[in-house]
């Protein structure tokens, strides 16, 4: 085994807040600056984040969908149009009162999501059935004023993408809503192997201004929720206030219906969540921007060579770590990084005509012979991305509690962190109550249910339900 | 030829800033918000972005350069570390002065460029010899409170990349600071067909806290120079500033030296002043989102198939007009929007066994069989890319104009726009004089002469310099 780097990180059974953090700084994620609430995301987090980039915003042009660039400014007035919108946001706004020389008399909020942008600029480009639906998205940086701050998992500027889509159909909408969900998951599941559930926000939890939210929660390896993305069907509510209409084909007025989603770089602080451990970060290797990192040891530059050169051909990424620190750092380096593959040769291998791999995910050393070593790697990667989904879909599922008595309830939080699947009445009050008890939030609506009650008043439940922590 | 579309366009020759502007309309690149100042750059425009993204980033990337995420604002203490930068840009930046419900004690700038932020940050991570060279680059979006705006041109907000390096000697840094410039110039003439020149910057105009700004500078169609990128050269200043240091290899503490450069969606603007005509856009096919534009007229689905079949193997984007538009109408969209290629097929090409092709950029219309369709295509695209860069530059040095007197100049400047190629001393009295005499200011310094005079005052002169009217 390797000298461990672990000094820099403390355990994840220890104190898994402590231990995000440590990972966060030991594998260059990221750094903190003078911009209090903000971070710097290092090179190495940079590349995770622009792999996932890649591989949503080519699903979403698959679906459909086409980007654009809004302003990032809002004007306050054209901000305070949607009247939940505004009450649920304008705690959290930060506000540009000065530009230039001269004191702003419409102020400029710094954009915390963009639907009133888009409304605005689809009322202007929306005229008839033949520009609907109207499928777009955005890259982009957006601004939440939060008081406590922590890598990835909440930040005054938050990376994201925002879907806003426009339908002559409620249905159509509804449907774009639970489309754009799936691709999440999609997404989460089968390239970050992120185990998650999936399911609807309660009227207290949803997005202001949406009629519906869903959600789709990711468990942590300590069984505490992240929200890892959420779509929002509208209704025509926003379109209402903004006086949106299309000429149907019958050559009457509609208001079309609106839907809007986004993900963020959240997204990585749950890759560290899932997968990590106390040797740093563990990437499955479909995110991981190097895939292999090699560690030649003394003279063996043509096997180097060799080897590379396979990889270059079978696109597969690498490093070849050339510096001059100690055999012993670089595998400790490697394992903080999470490559998923490392590869170790030496003059002794050499001699064996061989090389040694090490998968990062259960750290197993294996000896192939050199001619085997591609397509070891190849057989490598996907059994390391396979089983990082099966471990954390094995640990959720661990974690999943059902409860039918709030007796039950109570006594499982106070032993065990994890999701609370049960069943509830679809009043506030018992998710308040629950809130308080327990400091469990609703996660998601999975369904409604029939000859049930309610697990905190005792009541006709109405729906089954995931409770839980969040991050 | 097609039915026209250019009842919303201006003709070129009558009034180019209208017809850039109807263009920018007419094309779907751009629309306007009640965000003042800035635009919202729609699918089609952003679209073009991407490209130039993708290529650009290539481009970095094989030159060593990593993408990292900064934060968006600079408290105003940070800013203020730098004297000439702040005097710089002082006049034209946006401040958040409220973050949630509290006024902020210590006002955030909104990057207006991010020196200050990475030589914090570099202060943090270089240590030692082997930290350098750090070669950094972001995409981001920039703010400068701009008082008059025109799409691509000039806005408060700009989509852009700045590169961020460090080196441990000048004379590295200086190469980095020339290799980008060239870069870029690579990118502009090889893929955007952009007729260029670079140089250096004077004094007067160079990037306020740098030690040398280079420059390349595109002329557009009617003789204006855009500034499309600068790089910059920072000597050891903001590092000074800083206070940032490594260790040699011999164990002294040096200061690291410093480059910066910068590209934005302006160059956009130059595609579309360098190649529009009265009809609309015409985009050079290596920039171009969608390459072939295929309008079917009447029941020709089968061929329509075979062909797109063809141009998704050869990877060669297309879009097939399918709408109830008339076909006139659908000739005119696609000339108004620049697709390089017009693929037309109506019933009795199809009994002659032929489809008609159109290239934008001369109109030329030509019928070939349906099995030397896609070959032609290919050609096409290849001719249309280097006849777009040929005119260009065949402009470019036609309105470049080599004076040696003050007389000449001024003779010149009044009949005609474009380049003049001159002598000067060095003096900022004399450039000053030139721009108020003119109009026209310094482009930049092509490189230094003996045994001339000054254009201007006649004294000896130092340089061979550019002048001209710039957008």
């Amino acid at each position: 085994m390797s000298e461990k780097n672990n000094e820099k990180i403390t355990s994840r059974d220890v104190d898994f807040a402590k231990w995000y953090t440590d990972v966060c700084k030991a594998a260059d994620l990221v750094d903190y600056s003078s911009v209090k609430g903000s971070m710097i995301i290092r090179p190495y987090g940079y590349a995770i984040w622009e792999n996932i980039v890649s591989i949503l915003d080519k699903k979403f042009k698959e679906t459909g969908h086409v980007n654009v660039q809004m302003p990032m400014f809002i004007p306050e007035s054209l901000f305070n149009i949607e009247k939940e919108h505004v009450e649920g946001f304008a705690p959290e706004v930060a506000v540009v009162t000065r530009g230039g020389k001269e004191e702003l008399a419409d102020k400029m909020i710094v954009r915390p999501t963009s639907e009133v942008l888009f409304c605005e600029h689809f009322k202007k480009i929306i005229k008839s059935y033949r520009d609907l639906p109207l499928l777009y998205n955005q890259w982009c940086t957006i601004v939440r004023w939060e008081k406590e701050t922590r890598p990835f998992l909440r930040s005054r500027e938050i990376l994201w993408q925002e879907g806003h889509t426009m339908h002559s159909s409620a249905e159509e909408a509804l449907e774009e809503t639970l489309k754009m969900l799936d691709v999440y998951k999609d997404v989460q599941e089968n390239y970050l192997a992120l185990a998650v559930v999936t399911g609807k926000k309660t009227e207290k939890e949803k997005f202001a201004g949406a009629e519906a939210s869903y959600t789709i929660e990711a468990m942590m390896y300590d069984g505490v929720a992240l929200q890892n993305g959420t779509s929002h069907y509208f209704g025509n509510g926003f379109a209402k206030a903004f006086n949106i209409q299309f000429l149907n084909k019958d050559n009457e007025l509609e208001t079309p219906y609106q839907t809007s989603w986004g993900v963020t770089t959240r997204m990585i602080g749950s890759l560290i969540m899932t997968h990590g451990d106390d040797y740093g970060l563990v990437l499955p290797p479909k995110i991981a921007p190097t895939k292999v990192a090699i560690i030649p040891i003394g003279e063996v530059e043509e096997v180097v060579t060799k080897l590379t050169n396979s990889l270059k051909e079978k696109e597969i990424t690498f490093l070849v770590d050339r510096t001059d620190k100690s055999p012993g750092y670089k595998f400790a380096e490697a394992e903080v990084k999470g490559y998923p593959i490392r590869l170790e040769i030496g003059k002794r291998d050499l001699e064996n005509n061989e090389v040694t791999l090490v998968r990062r995910d259960t750290l197993e050393k294996m000896k192939v012979s050199i001619d085997e070593a591609i397509s070891k790697i190849e057989e490598l990667l996907v059994s390391i991305q396979d089983n990082l989904f099966e471990k954390a879909k094995k640990r959720r599922d661990s974690k999943i509690y059902e409860v039918s008595t709030y007796e039950e309830f109570l006594n499982t939080t106070k032993e065990k962190t994890g999701f609370i699947k049960t069943t509830w009445c679809g009043n506030q009050t018992c998710e308040d109550k629950i809130k308080e008890d327990t400091t469990y939030k609703s996660r998601c609506i999975i369904g409604e249910v029939e000859d049930a009650t309610c697990v905190c008043c005792g009541k006709k439940a109405k729906y089954q339900i995931y409770f839980g922590k969040q991050y």
